[in-house]
């Protein structure tokens, strides 16, 4: 009999959790970030049978995004601010634990962008860890709920919050900060699991020495080859000083090759949202990172979308995919971008593979040049030339991106990614903005409406939803197949064994499609509208699927207000208006209106007729007879 | 071809509808309120195979009591303060309207004794009667929700609030007022449904002009016979003027009988909880009502239990039921008390044919005296005998009752009654107060356990559950069958013609048992603890089964008021203390704590391990496949 090792890493821990299909132990399903499940026990053939096996309401309202982790038999779940965690018992589904941090709501509400969310917990070294709307990242001992430490992640009286799930990469544990439209400068920081010690902190903008790039040995994609960015790669692209202020926040998902060694997320938009006040591609903003898990030290770093004018935030997840492209096996790293195009990458050197649209209704650039990796913008659609206090009119995507924050999956049995996609344009109108400290640097007025467009041609085709639901092969850059949704697929989806990819709906539905054809096989109403991930797991032999329902996020946060009440009251009060002068008047509020929620409130208002607040953890099982 | 009768009174039309096992019309499901379906798809059979069909949240969290109303295809369901109504279209789950008065939270809230709770709808007349929390009766539009009229029934900055849902009877709706704890005199009052005109006002306890007592004609139990009251037969049982403040509220449900014409209720406890403050019967408190529905004026009138010293409010629902009592044909009035006896009296009459216990752990009173009416109280438990600022302990049932508010359904199946109940004594403690208006009128502590008694015998057997489901035979009173419960059943439960009953559980199980046997044949988790009655319907061929969860109510408030968590808290804090001095100051603080809730906090503190607010409307089918 051999002695277990009696040194083990929280990463071998969490590695060979993730290994086994009965949990689900990383927001991600595994390091990689794809979202499969190895589970077959439900299929194509009988996931119609699907149904809820138990439910639990969180006590929590608004918006409830990020997944259950499933451990040993103990499902962990988390609620948007107050950040509640519950340990639950799968087999009584008791509350084992629960834990509510302290925190200041009027201090740290009134700086969240986009609804007080959460993305969800991370398991390591027997701590869940919680990373806190006020900043403060809290390590919990995972059998009894008490806290082991905290940590101050950053300053909500500067505008900074956080909303991500941290990820626990070895000894450490990662996360970053929110604050894009604060003009909070990003950074990625990684704290030692045992102390919660700083152990790194990598910025997206700003000197070298913040940002950990190495002038010779950092690389990026440019003139059709891998090449080192030179000193001051990101300072040189700032006027002045801005880049103190200059976004590129990192509020998405991350993922981690232990092979490599190295850290993938991305960073977001530059703030303000007003292009014409900060010249230079405000570099790196809007990009794709590889760190060194151990030093944070950039391997390499890619820009996406340089000197952003329409707020295409960077911060999409980063699977990890090893596949053939162009006939040699690579291994890649995959991006759906706000920006809307689909993005391949040689995940060690940084390589440009494949940009292509993954929703041909994108307008605002032709193509991305795959020498300089740069995307052609189109002149129309660039609010930088059309200026300060011009509306530019019918860009698309809309700045809530043709896809948002809701992950992807990825199945090996397929070889395609599947999409939860937003399918809406935009008019966008940047002003002058000062800044302020903790307060909104926002700088431009948008509103919002359905694409309108094929998602397959970019022909207008008269339609109004503002979903789409695609895979995609990585490989080529090419759609397989893609479905309409009514309202945008604010759900990260999961690939399974048995063929079948879960997700689910801001009406409230959790729907299973086949991974081949898309075909719809299986929905259920859920008690809110969702905004979560569904994630699978097993206990004791059987097969279970889980999301957390409660309508909210940037798209839903009009439902969890009651914005859309007050919409569709001064909608009829315009309808019941005789007098011509008046009516006009109460149109320009309704505009104004509808412009609230950084501009989703008008698109998303009918989704009050569908659903209400309210935070539901539903899992799902087949019959046992 | 015969044209419909050109004048049709709301009443015939709600009876209409009633007879329709399509819909659910009313909170009882027929004007008899025997919450009993003939729809049998559901049968004891395949019940087992049931599922949830579709789930919404309300967006509220706290306590949801009442049921949905199924009508013609449309559900109409209620939420607690802030009082919202939705109409959801069957079909599509889609929300045909939402309706929210507006009402001060600050002046009602903290006036409603038991949670926030509301009990439900009426329709009748095209409209949808909501009766708000703040007193308010609204009439809405049930095609548009538009507002039709509102009428004021109360003045909560005296303490009034309501919590009741309403009663149509022919072209009336009928409501009644909350406020026992704080001194409000009770009364029914009729309005007029196209106006919301005041038709009339009868009052629970005064002089017999504002009772409507007619003394002559009115009758009661007395003597063995059935006899008219006489002449101030409510004033001459009160000190001086007591009566003004004297309570007997009417927050319960009410039955009609349209061959009579009679309106039955049950009117609430004295105030205040202290008995020795308030010398007398002080009638009507604590009585069964029958009164006339077009005048109010009164039929017959039985008091429970004279001189309440235990908080026994008298207001829990009144079936009526025709059935054989000792050989011949009944038209029965049922009534299973919170004093812990189970009635059966003629409803014509007001003739006692039946007061036995129906748990027998109840022992503040020996027997019912079926010649006088009157219960033999037993000294030991006599809170006024021991005395104020005395503890009498041990007293059973404790004052939330052996049934509180949750009605019982009948099936004519089997010829019995099922009764959702408690099953917890206390200790109570009277103390001298002072009436100030608005104020809390309470005048006792209390703390409850489980009674650890046999509910069958009535002898100590060691075990712990506060809830049973008992199935009782009204002709004979004798209990059938009795299922223990872990938490008290506070969902009232209804009855099929497929043999099954259904009720919730404050864990939140919806539980379906054999009606013959009691045997528990399906049992689903909902997100969470049930207060809300369970209803069923059919919609194009399916029968439905559906019931709000939220947990609430005066057991559940302590956990949607996260008083669970400070109790647990507490009790660590106690444990972990070592010195003694301290350890006792700690226990004192604690007790106070567990006495709050009017003194349902310790008892039910354990809940929250099990469920947390939220309230979520869950539909539940066969399987269509
Ligand atoms: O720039 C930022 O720091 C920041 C933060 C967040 C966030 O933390 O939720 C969002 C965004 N930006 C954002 O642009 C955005 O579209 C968005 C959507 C959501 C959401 O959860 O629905 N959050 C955020
Ligand atoms: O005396 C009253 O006016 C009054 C009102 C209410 C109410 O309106 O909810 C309750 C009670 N009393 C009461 O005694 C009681 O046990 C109770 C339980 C509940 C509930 O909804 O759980 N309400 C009430």
């Amino acid at each position: 009999i051999l002695a277990a090792p009696a040194i083990s890493t929280a990463n071998s821990d969490v590695e060979k959790l993730t290994q086994n299909p009965a949990n689900w132990a990383t927001w991600g399903g595994n390091y990689a970030g794809t979202r499969y499940s190895e589970l077959n026990e439900i299929n194509v053939d009988n996931v119609k049978n699907l149904q809820p096996a138990w439910t639990f309401s969180t006590g929590v309202l608004r918006g409830h995004e990020g997944g259950p982790l499933a451990i040993d038999g103990v499902i962990y779940i988390h609620t948007p601010f107050p950040n509640t965690v519950f340990a639950i018992d799968q087999k009584t589904q008791a509350i084992l634990w629960e834990f509510t941090p302290v925190q200041d709501a009027d201090v740290t509400i009134p700086v969240m962008c986009c609804d007080t969310v959460n993305r969800g917990l991370a398991y390591g070294d027997g701590k869940i860890f919680l990373q806190q709307s006020n900043t403060v990242l809290t390590a919990l001992d995972a059998k009894t709920g008490k806290r082991v430490w905290s940590v101050q992640n950053g300053d909500p009286k500067l505008g900074m919050t956080n909303t991500n799930a941290p990820l626990v990469v070895k000894d450490k544990v990662l996360t970053g900060i929110s604050g894009g439209e604060f003009g909070v400068r990003g950074f990625m920081a990684a704290y030692d699991i045992k102390t919660g010690k700083l152990a790194w902190k990598g910025y997206s903008v700003g000197p070298d020495a913040d940002t950990l790039i190495q002038p010779d040995k950092t690389t990026t994609w440019e003139n059709g080859k891998v090449t080192p960015v030179g000193a001051d790669s990101s300072v040189k692209t700032w006027k002045g000083d801005q880049w103190k202020i200059g976004g590129g926040t990192t509020w998405g998902w991350y993922s981690y090759d232990p092979k490599l060694n190295l850290v993938y997320y991305g960073s977001g938009n530059p703030s303000t949202w007003n292009p014409v006040q900060r010249p230079g591609d405000n570099k790196w903003s809007m990009s794709l990172w590889a760190r060194d898990a151990d030093t944070g030290a950039v391997k390499w770093v890619y820009q996406m979308t340089p000197h952003d004018e329409w707020d295409f935030d960077g911060i999409n997840e980063t699977p990890l995919i090893d596949q053939e492209v162009n006939g040699s096996m690579r291994k890649t790293i995959v991006h759906f971008d706000r920006n809307g195009f689909g993005y391949t990458l040689d995940r060690e050197t940084g390589e440009l593979l494949v940009a292509e649209k993954f929703d041909k209704s994108v307008n605002w650039a032709s193509h991305v040049d795959m020498k300089t990796g740069r995307p052609q913008v189109v002149a129309k659609y660039s609010t930088e030339q059309n200026g300060e206090d011009v509306k530019s009119e019918d860009i698309c995507p809309a700045a809530l991106g043709s896809k948002n924050q809701q992950p992807v999956s990825y199945s090996p049995q397929t070889g395609l990614v599947y999409i939860s996609g937003n399918h809406l344009c935009m008019n966008y109108e940047p002003f002058a903005v000062d800044y302020t400290a903790g307060q909104p640097y926002v700088g431009a007025t948008l509103d919002m409406m359905p694409a309108g467009k094929d998602v397959l041609t970019g022909q207008p085709d008269g339609t109004t939803n503002l979903g789409q639901f695609t895979a995609w092969d990585s490989k080529t850059g090419k759609i397989a197949w893609s479905v309409k949704e009514p309202f945008s697929v604010w759900s990260g989806s999961v690939a399974t064994a048995g063929g079948v990819v879960f997700y689910g709906t801001l009406e409230g539905y959790l729907k299973a499609v086949d991974a081949k054809t898309g075909k719809e096989l299986y929905k259920f109403k859920t008690p809110s509208g969702i905004i979560g991930n569904v994630n699978t797991w097993s206990f004791e032999g059987k097969q279970y699927v889980g999301v957390l329902s409660g309508i909210g996020g940037w798209a839903g946060a009009v439902v969890a207000t009651d914005g859309d009440k007050v919409i569709a009251a001064m909608q009829e009060k315009i309808a019941a208006e005789t007098d011509s002068a008046k009516k006009v008047e109460l149109e320009k509020a309704l505009l104004m209106k509808t412009q609230e929620a950084l501009g989703a409130a008008g698109a998303y208002a009918s989704l009050g007729k569908l659903t209400k607040a309210g935070g539901v953890f539903s899992v799902f099982a087949l019959p046992s007879n």
